[in-house]
C-alpha cells in the first residue's frame, strides 16, 4: 500500500477523498491551484454557502466529521417564499421537523476537511500549483507554481482529477480521443449579494429557512450564515426575456429593478449597489462526460466528471457521495485501479446524469412553480401521501435530499409522481378534495407500466 | 478588401471556402497540418470516397467546378442490398433515374479545389503547419512546421477554423469559457476494406450502386471508384452485441466471420485479411457546439463546428452548404465579420443539428431496416406519394439529398412522414393495399398539428 496517489484539486471533493484514501494507507499528494485558504485571505471560490443534506452528511460520518460540520450549520426547515406583493409563506422541505437541510459555509467546510487530512502523515498538500497537464500513459502530472513561477512534475501510481468543472485533467482526456463530453451553459447568470447581519449578529429575516423570491423567469434566493448575514443570489437571464442582466447597467437600473420586484428585500440590503457592481457574474454549467478514467492512470471525480447547476442543492452532496462510493470500491479492490475505476463509472454515471437533469428541472420549480397554486397543493399532497403510504411514496425532493436511494431511481419515481399529482391537483382547490387512495393507485399503475417496483427500496 | 483571412485546415471545407473568399477579393492564407497531397504520397484522410449530392453540387456550381468534379464521379442509383442468403435487390434512391448520388474520391476532389484556389494570386497555401493554438483577442494563430520543426505565428483580420472534427481552433474556444460543446462517439468502429477491380479495370459487382450488406447490429457498405475498385467499410460495435470488433483478433476469426455473414462478398475481396489487419479502426463521432464564433476574431466552420456520422452521406454536402451560405453573407455584409458570424450561426445551427441527428438515425435504417419488409413497402409508398402529391410530399431521403430545403425542415417533415407510413405499411403485405389518399391526409393532419405548412417550400 505504499502507492502514491496524486489528487489534483483540494476543493471539497479532493480534500474529503484524501482523507478516505489516507485511511486506507495510500500516500496522497494533493495539488491545489489556489493559495492555502487557511492562511491566505481568499474566498473559497464559487458560492459562499451550500446546502448540506443526507448524502453529504453520510459521507462525512464515515470519516467522523459530521458532528464537527453540523455544529456550525444552520438548519433550513423549508422554503420561505417572498411574493411580489410582500406576502411570505413557508413551504416545509420535509414531512416533519426532522427533515431539513443545512446551510454551511463552503470555506469552513473546506478548512475542516483540509485540517483533518493533514493529521495523516501520508497526506501532503501543495498549494499555488496550477495543473498544466498530465501524461495519461505514464501518470506524470505537471504543475506551474504560481508563487515561484517554476514548473514541477510528479508521477503517481494513479492521478485523480477532482479539479472542478473546468478541470485541467479533463482537458487531457479531451485531447486523447475516444471521450464523450458535453458542457452546456444555461442562458442565465448569477450575482452574489448580501443581507448583512443586524446589530449583535441578529438575522434580519427568518434564520431557519432558504428564502426564495420567485419571479417566473428569474429569482433571488438567500441562505443564512452563522454570523447573522445571508448570502443572496440573483439568478437572471443574460439577455433574454423581459428582465435580464444586460439591462442592469447603471445604479439607476439596479435600484429601480430591485425596488420594483424585490421590494421587501431592499430595506435589508444596504450594500446592494456595491455588491452588485463589485461582484462578478457567474455562469451556470452542466458537464457530462464518459468514460471517467483512462486505463488505471487517471480518473475524474466530482465536478470535473459531472458539474451540475445548483438548483437542487446537490452538487456537493453528490460529490461527497462519489467519495464514499469510491472508498467502498477501494475497500473491495485494494489498489486494482482499473477495476475500481470501471466499477465506479458503472455505479455512478446514470446517477450523476440523473441529478444533473433534476437540477436543471428544479430551476423552473424554484423560480416559477413555488408560487403556483397547483404546485402548492401538490406539495401538500406529497406530505399526505408519504404519511399514509410510506412504503410506496416519498416525494421527489425527499428521495434526493433526505434519503440515499440512487439519484436515477429518485428521478424516475419522482417524475411519475409529480406528473400524476400535478394533474390531479390542477382539478381541485383545497387539498381535502384529493382522493389519496386514487392518487397512489394511479402512481402505482404508472410505476408498473414503467417496470418500476411499487415499494421503495431504501438504503438508509 | 485588403483584409487578411487565415483559414486553418485545407481539407474540403477550407479549400472550397478559400475560393469563395478569394473571389470576394480577400487575401487568404490557408494553413494545413499535412503535407501537400498533390505531391506527397499521402491519403486524403478519413474515408476514401464520398457521396456527392445536390447541396454539394450546388455549392460547387457557384465556383464553376461542378462539371469538372462530376466528370469523374460514379452515379449510384440506389442501394444494392445483399442479404445473408446471397440474394440482392436494388432500392432506388429517387423517384426516377435523374435522382442519384455520386461516388467521388475525397482526394481527387480536394486536389481540384486546391488547384482552383491556387489560381487566385490572393490565396496562399502553407503545408506541414500544425496549428498549436490561437489568441482569440488578437487573431494571432500559431503553427508548428512539422518539416522544419519551427514555430510560426500569423495575425489575421479574422481566423476561420475549418480544421475538422478534432479542431485545434475549437480547443481554444473550449478554454475560453462560455461555450456549449458536446462530442459523442458511437459505440461502433469502422474498417476500410477493398473490392479490387477485376482485369481491365472492370467492376466486380454492380458499378452504379451503393452496396449494403445489412446485418442488424452491424453492416458493410461498398462505394465504387473510378478505377474499378470499391471501397468497402465494415461498421461494427467495438465490443457490444453478438458480433463485435473485439472478437476479430486472428486470421481465423476474420475469415470465419466474413465467410459466415458476407459470403457473397468474400470471393471479391482477395486482399481482405491484409486490409483488415493493416488498416486502422476508425471512430464515429458527432460534434455539436455553439456559439461558433468569438467576437469577430474567429469562427468554426465545417466539421470543426458540426461533425456528423457518415450514414446520411451528408458530411461533405453540409460543409459545402456552409461555404455557400457563408459566401452569401459576405456578399451582403462585406467584411463586417461580427454580423456575418452571428447571422451564419442563426441560419445554420438548427440545420446542422438536424442533419447530425438524422445521420445517427439513418445508421439504424442502413444496417437493419433496409432488409425489413415493412420498410421496403414504405420505400415504395414514398415513391407513389411523391408522384401523386408532389406539392405535399417528398421522401425524407430526397428532401435531404435531392433538394436544398433546410435540414431542420427535412427532419421535421420526414420524421412525421416516416412514422405514419411505417405504421400504415405494417398493416399491409403489398403496396397496392395502401390507400394513398388516406396516407397523405393523415400526414397533412399531423403537419397541421405540428404547425408545419402542408405545402413544401422548395428553394431549388
Amino acid at each position: 500500500m505504499s502507492q502514491k496517489i496524486i489528487i489534483v484539486g483540494a476543493g471539497l471533493t479532493g480534500s474529503l477523498l484524501s482523507i478516505f484514501l489516507a485511511r486506507r494507507g495510500f500516500n496522497v499528494e494533493i495539488y491545489e491551484r489556489r493559495a492555502d485558504m487557511r492562511t491566505a485571505n481568499i474566498s473559497a471560490g464559487k458560492s459562499i454557502n451550500l446546502a448540506l443534506s443526507v448524502r453529504g452528511i453520510h459521507a462525512l460520518k464515515q470519516v467522523g466529521l459530521d458532528a464537527a460540520i453540523l455544529k456550525h450549520a444552520i438548519p433550513m426547515l423549508g422554503r420561505m417564499i417572498h411574493l411580489e406583493n410582500g406576502e411570505t409563506s413557508l413551504q416545509p422541505y420535509g414531512k416533519n421537523e426532522n427533515e431539513y437541510i443545512n446551510s454551511v459555509s463552503r470555506k469552513d467546510l473546506n478548512v475542516v476537511l483540509m485540517n483533518e487530512a493533514e493529521k495523516f502523515p501520508n497526506v501532503t498538500f501543495h498549494f499555488n500549483m496550477r495543473c498544466t497537464g498530465m501524461n495519461l500513459q505514464t501518470g506524470e502530472a505537471t504543475f506551474f507554481n504560481e508563487l515561484t513561477q517554476t514548473n514541477h512534475s510528479v508521477i503517481g501510481d494513479t492521478v485523480i482529477g477532482s479539479d472542478g468543472s473546468a478541470s485541467a485533467i479533463r482537458m487531457e482526456f479531451l485531447k486523447s480521443g475516444f471521450f464523450n463530453f458535453s458542457q452546456q451553459y444555461e442562458n442565465y447568470g448569477y450575482k452574489e449579494l448580501t443581507i448583512p447581519a443586524s446589530e449583535n449578529k441578529g438575522f434580519r429575516i427568518e434564520k431557519n429557512a432558504l428564502h426564495i423570491w420567485p419571479r417566473g423567469s428569474y429569482m433571488m434566493i438567500a441562505l443564512p450564515n452563522e454570523d447573522g448575514d445571508f448570502t443572496c443570489t440573483l439568478f437572471m437571464p443574460f439577455k433574454d426575456g423581459n428582465k435580464n442582466l444586460a439591462q442592469l447597467k447603471t445604479i439607476g437600473n439596479v435600484t429601480e429593478f430591485f425596488n420594483e420586484v424585490f421590494a421587501d428585500a431592499v430595506p435589508n440590503m444596504p450594500t446592494l449597489l456595491d455588491d452588485f457592481f463589485a461582484n462578478p457574474t457567474g455562469n451556470l454549467l452542466t458537464v457530462k462526460c464518459f468514460p471517467w478514467h483512462i486505463n488505471d492512470k487517471a480518473i475524474l471525480l466530482g465536478d470535473a466528471a459531472h458539474a451540475v447547476v445548483p438548483f437542487f442543492g446537490q452538487g456537493m452532496n453528490c460529490c461527497f457521495e462519489d467519495c464514499y462510493n469510491f472508498d467502498l470500491l477501494v475497500e473491495k479492490h485494494g489498489n486494482n485501479w482499473l477495476t475500481i475505476f470501471e466499477e465506479f463509472g458503472k455505479l455512478r454515471k446514470e446517477n450523476t446524469d440523473a441529478i444533473a437533469d433534476l437540477a436543471v428541472e428544479n430551476f423552473v420549480e424554484m423560480r416559477d412553480l413555488v408560487a403556483n397554486p397547483t404546485f402548492m397543493l401538490k406539495k401538500k399532497a406529497d406530505v399526505l401521501l408519504e404519511e399514509k403510504f410510506p412504503e410506496y411514496f416519498i416525494s421527489k425532493y425527499a428521495m434526493v435530499t433526505f434519503h440515499r436511494l440512487p439519484y436515477a431511481v429518485a428521478k424516475q419515481r419522482g417524475q411519475i409522481q409529480d406528473k400524476i399529482l400535478m394533474e390531479l391537483c390542477s382539478k381541485i382547490t383545497t387539498i381535502e378534495e384529493l382522493n389519496l387512495e386514487n392518487a397512489i393507485s394511479k402512481i402505482k399503475d404508472e410505476f408498473r407500466r414503467n417496470g418500476i417496483e411499487e415499494k421503495i427500496q431504501l438504503n438508509d
